[in-house]
């Protein structure tokens, strides 16, 4: 082995597993430095998820506007890949925590990373406003540099199937009723609005503010990394993804394909040929 | 193709895909029937979970209830496997969503299933009881019976580091509450108990109700079948994976191995040999 | 901690992980005693399959019956569960290795596990036998049992799809060579073709022997235990899976789900309707 | 539903899953054209692997280059974090696919992405010698640019571990070989050991060529996008994978975490605190 006496070696391997998050010692669990006899019945699911992943407890309305954005984005339907995955694994005899693995797996970039992305968006608006910059201005030029760095797809907002995302107006509204009041400061809701003026302008189009917009002005004004953004649209895409694999197992097909057996596929590769010579 | 008309082809495309958990249509979207903004900031994500998952609201007590359930079950630290391979996963350059997949699938029969396995033996002892029989002897018998099934490790009962698990006790205590105001029936609390004496007398050692133990009592009483209690814990754990795989990445360590790199792995395989002949 | 010594505490912590498959020191890397560099060019891919699952080399018969079963099972298409999962997770913003998980999680017990079921049988078969009974008749009454125990769906015979599977004659004729040249003894081959005749017999119906019976005489007479041919199964589909998710990636469609937007999906759950009550 | 006549909605539901890998009919299953049954013992795994992913068969000595890259990058350990994860997830009741499909999963960036970014570091060394470069410059330019953008982990060099890497020079000897006998033109090899020798040039310190290092120059050579790089390790590491998750398996521990039970994980986070008010 390595030069270390045997005792540094075991604090080593001792200290591998390092953790803020909970202590455990026989009869004893503490999350965040809270005995859980303390928190069961005591505090919601949602404020769990912020001692968590935060390392201390929110207020009673951060807690209320984390929790609309959890219930917003639960569920897309089940042509979203994530859905479909999750309903057709569901068939393959295996066990739910699998169905629901391979339908999480895909929340990535482009299923799941909006939310985070137009986080980043929003932050660099409001890196622009700290140096001086006004709105509406800021908006223009920061959406000009982020199409030209990453296409033209701006997370955020817009829709393939939702001229008006119905659930965007409400979680701004609660956002707008929590900045009244004090709960959070409010200056994202203002960055997400002259975001969405600022595509108008660009595009000449109307791409108004959709569900991930709506969440990412949420986790910025409750103080959350972007990447936290989508660790919590996990959380609650989730929800839809074991609904929806649940549903399918109590349906009992076996082995279901995105088509029923009528539909063939379309084959484009070539046409039938022989080896040259076995090999 | 088969010999359907075009039309019932397209139908059957459709149909394929059924469900009755959510629909869609431009600018609207209904989770069981309700408009999603109206669930918006009105219903706790609790609700929302059961919605999703039963196809109605439940009360308030049954909510708090569940909401419990979920909070108690969240982490258990590091050197659980799935918070491991979450922490590990999360240092291989995936993404939040890859790590907390390849976590979330190990939460399997013996990893998750114990809460799901002590609904199903909960539920043995039920079905005795309406058939007339009385605690504690149908205890004693569909415990022995379930033991010669099963091998001797009764899910829900004894833990490997706690001598009494901290979790159970609260989450009990919700449920008789629960069970005087009339939010739910109650009879799984005896059951659960006199499973727990069963056990007593049985071994002789005292094993008691654990977190899986205490929340099948309260799965059980709420309605829940008991896939869905693995379902449920899933979504609980879901935390856990969320907040170990998060504070590793901000670590920033790379390839984290299970030790540190000064203990090696023990070798117990063939000596060195050569190959006989070139293949 | 413990009251073990520290010296024993770091061996405890390096046996934790022991193999018998590979040893590591600087400079070297040894599989199951080979130095990797005697292999690499010597031997072939199947070789070095089975060198790190069983422990020791194959011979040339032997790994040339293996690498038919390994490139027979390699793809069924796009509508399989696997490969339409792998495709549409390529679309999501992951990486190819993480589409592979998602599509390789759900080869299971009935998308990936006929292959090992059909070893179990013809198992149970060959266990009759050595006890001194003889086919038919032990086919006849092996197979009565298994299907009391398991239902009607036999694994290994029939075929959703195709009336004869293209892939099992080919396969049988290379057993069947094999077992004239001694690299096998041949007895499974008999089986396969007695339990293929004995379901005729029993239900009146040709189900001619598929791929999954196919290669499970294989794996039988190659001696791999059951759950291996599963294993075996994974490593073949895997190629399809690699090749798919590959393919998909390269037509770059974002969040390719299972249908064409023009072709919705069915809802089949309440009417719409009011909370009764904000909650 | 849309506009579309039912048959152009039914061919787009058929054009939705196309494909120029497979084609299937009832008896028929075609692979780029060649009816399985003519590859089936035909082929060798690695020409199949090749046809699959590339549409057309390898020569036999292309084969015998990929098929040595293919041994050569089967395992490294159970420290390795995709190891040390099969082996976790094999002990927590979850099927082999699962166990595998978790490990496969972390196979990214960090963990299975070297080969790739080698070979885009191959690439732009070639892409400026097609320019008029030439070696030595080109590649303390390339290299110098490469450290710049990426960090001066410079992949495909140096070994956590090892000294020397015992897998590089055996698989560079029959890149060489294959060169001499015009199966491959050979360029990458230079390019490879030009970029070892800029890298000792530039930092002092030798930094051989490793296993991702020589497998780029592999695949390279024959042809494969870099993409693919990362896809053919990853069929190579799921035998190891695939190999200690089966060994763990037959151990039969239940929940094996990453260290024994005597060794705990320290916890660093906030000391014993109450909540101030029950929520």
């Amino acid at each position: 082995m390595s030069g270390k006496a045997p005792e540094a070696l075991v604090q080593s391997a001792a200290d591998w597993w390092t953790t803020e998050i909970i202590d455990i010692h026989p009869g004893e669990i503490d999350i965040r430095g809270y005995a859980i006899q303390d928190l069961i019945g005591q505090i919601s699911f949602p404020q769990m998820i912020w001692l968590m992943v935060r390392g201390d407890l929110p207020s009673a309305g951060e807690a209320r506007l984390l929790e609309a954005a959890l219930v917003a984005s639960v569920d897309h339907g089940p042509h979203a890949p994530s859905i479909a995955i999750a309903r057709m694994a569901a068939t393959c005899g295996i066990g739910l925590n699998n169905a629901m693995a391979s339908a999480i797996n895909v929340l990535g970039d482009v299923h799941g990373g909006a939310g985070q992305d137009c986080m980043v968006l929003y932050e660099l608006v409001r890196t622009e406003l700290e140096r001086g910059g006004e709105l509406p201005a800021v908006a223009d030029q920061v959406l000009a540099q982020f199409i030209s760095d990453h296409g033209k797809i701006v997370p955020g907002f817009g829709h393939r199937f939702h001229p008006v995302d119905p659930r965007a107006a409400p979680l701004l509204g609660l956002v707008e009723s929590a900045a009244k009041d004090g709960t959070v400061a409010g200056g994202y809701v203002a960055i997400g609005r002259e975001v969405e003026a600022a595509l108008r302008r660009r595009t000449g189009k109307s791409l108004p503010m959709n569900i991930d917009g709506a969440t990412a002005v949420i986790f910025s004004e409750l103080g959350f990394a972007p990447e936290m953004g989508r660790g919590l649209f996990i959380l609650s895409r989730s929800v839809g993804i074991l609904a929806h694999a649940w549903e399918e197992m109590r349906v009992r097909r076996r082995m279901k394909g995105p088509m029923p057996k009528d539909i063939p596929f379309t084959y484009a590769g070539p046409e039938k040929r022989k080896l040259d010579r076995p090999d």
